[in-house]
């Protein structure tokens, strides 16, 4: 079992009707002005927006808004955000959206807070000081943004998606009002289900010896997202359903899954980095095209972890030796995507790459061979090429 | 599912050797003054105390030390420890110990950031408006305190045992080294485990529909300890079982076993403090001795949670109907408690409760009749009267 660190400060307040607690929380930061940042018109459309304001009115907040956060969120808005946020001296923002206003409002703290060019982070050329203050009111259940370190941005110079981890940026309150996922379409939800399932997986495939409780932990939160993104197929706003996925997609990726475990091998996420840099596909269904192929690539490296995942998880009937079973295991995973309507290969979605895609993709994703990814096996650009290859379908 | 706040804003350092973290630790909060507050002996003889000076000296931390903790602490050393601090002008309290330790700390961090009597808040007579930071070095697996809440303070005036639970006291920091745990005697390991799984089981059983995913962290948290518990039995120095359970103690009490499920219902905790506060028992002990009575009391008010308890947790057969299922289920945990050398009465522990004292007992819990306890079943001081003598052995 390895020495872990473990830190989630961020205050949740989840359940219904609490997005209207956003102003007290909000004035509870004690900040003299916030930046609203938000994506495209849903929250506008919805009412979202304006309850919001209300909130933040009735508790005397001042404030601005800048809204237009697309799926992989471009450096050009951070760029704008930071510039916004100097000229109005704002000194707090509140990310109302999914992951991707999220990891923005974190990229728009970091740079106002350091100065210089906020992209250095991303690029791992040097490491933030601090960050503005962020709150959160979470419209999508996916990327786990709300309480975790991490944040992903697109640089549209050359299609780059980079991520940063740093707690600095962990949100100091998230607002988690399942009723507000209800609206989302079918696959957005499956996408933010097996996005949640693989922030989980990363961390459960790795080179460690686990701890148990870890592992019954994440064994219980996949089962459980598994369940409930089949029941959300069929009944979108089936409350409980959204509320299991919800507070999945938090535990999932603040950390608690990865204690003891060395850290996890994250290559499908890298590997993933890139397809969604290159077609901007939706991140879960992108993570579940890739993620068969890296696993039969790497399962030899460890057949009893993925035979146990096989058993504990998608409650396969153990085969002749852990390499049978492990294959079950994959097997009965793509099944469950399919089920959800997701892709189990690239073509899946609609992509045809070509072989000098598939190159450039590998020759990307290994930062132009200078570095290998993942710790069930280290794979380097010729391993990275033949997994988007098996994964080209 | 029950709207619910989840704020665990403690920064874990988990692992062999994380103790020579502490002057690096303390320094990062930038205060002036530390008080190392402890218990007896056994951090000066096992030389972890003389450790943690040196990493206070190495990081340059003016300090001073009020040891004398005793299990069940006490509100005299408490006052001592506030006198001490105003005058030595500390801003920082490092507790190095167990549940007892960190608890006598938060109240001396209350009672000087507040001013006036700081027994008001354990009396429920008025609430803190903050309290001085808090660090842990952890050298007991059992209260939670060290991610918790919660403090529990004794009264010698009336011998009475009294809980104050605020979120301005959770712990900066807990240093957790499974290792530190190794030299605790059998009697003081069980009892810590059922201290543990009480936590959880608290909270577990409740008048809520709960969530799927606590349900099954839950039960996951006291399958784990129930199982290291056995092993520790054997082998009290095994590295793993000892991090499991030190692990599970944090998350058991940190508030993540109580997501969407109302609050719990902490019966059985009550029942304990006065046992605790009138025969100075482990804590842990007292909870197994009463919990058995508890248990049979109120079964009968949510027989299908008992039962799910019965086949997901202790692993039984379920029988003919829910009751049957839950009566094996609260057998099979006696039959746990037994095996771990835990009371499962009062007698057990050696102690034989005159009438008067039963009549005492539920009149103290009760508060001399001004309230009633648990959420499975309101008790009143009738129902904690004869719980208590079902208990008596």
């Amino acid at each position: 079992m390895e020495n872990f660190q473990y830190y989630t400060p961020t205050k949740v307040v989840f359940g219904k009707g609490t997005e209207d607690q956003t102003g007290e929380l909000v004035k509870a930061q004690g900040c003299k002005k916030v930046l609203v940042h938000y994506g495209s018109g849903s929250v506008v459309r919805s009412g979202l927006l304006d309850r919001i304001y209300r909130s933040l009115d009735a508790a005397g907040i001042d404030y601005i808004s800048l809204g237009g956060v697309v799926p992989n969120p471009r450096l050009s808005l951070v760029y704008e955000g930071i510039e916004l946020c100097r000229k109005e001296g704002v000194d707090f923002i509140l990310a109302v959206g999914g992951g991707s206003v999220i990891d923005s409002a974190k990229a728009i703290g970091y740079g106002v807070y350091n100065g210089g060019d906020v992209w250095d982070f991303y690029e791992g050329k040097r490491q933030a000081d601090g960050c503005l203050p962020i709150g959160v009111v979470l419209t999508i259940s996916a990327a786990g943004s709300e309480m975790s370190d991490s944040s992903v941005i697109t640089n549209e110079d050359g299609w780059l998606k980079r991520g940063y981890n740093c707690d600095h940026c962990r949100a100091k309150f998230a607002i988690m009002d399942p009723v507000l996922t209800m609206t989302l379409p079918k696959y957005q939800t499956a996408s933010g289900c097996v996005d949640i399932m693989m922030h989980t997986m990363e961390r459960y495939f790795n080179q460690s010896d686990n701890m148990e409780l870890t592992d019954g932990i994440s064994e219980n939160l996949i089962r459980t997202v598994m369940k409930n993104a089949k029941i959300l197929m069929e009944e979108p706003d089936n409350y409980d359903a959204r509320a299991e996925v919800m507070w999945a997609g938090s535990l999932s990726h603040n950390g608690l899954t990865g204690c003891g475990t060395g850290g996890g091998d994250w290559a499908s996420h890298q590997l993933e980095h890139e397809l969604g840099g290159m077609f901007d596909v939706a991140h879960g269904a992108g993570l579940a095209a890739v993620w068969g192929s890296w696993a039969r690539y790497v399962m030899d490296a460890r057949p009893e972890r993925f035979a146990q995942f096989a058993v504990r998880v998608m409650g396969v009937t153990p085969g002749a030796d852990d390499t049978e079973t492990a294959v079950k295991g994959i097997e009965a995973m793509e099944a469950f995507y399919r089920s959800i309507d997701m892709p189990v290969c690239i073509r899946d979605m609609g992509i045809d790459v070509t072989e000098e895609q598939l190159e450039e993709l590998a020759m990307k994703c290994s930062k132009f061979e200078t570095r290998t990814i993942g710790c069930v096996k280290k794979l380097d650009r010729e391993d990275m090429y033949q997994i988007y290859k098996n994964a080209r379908g």
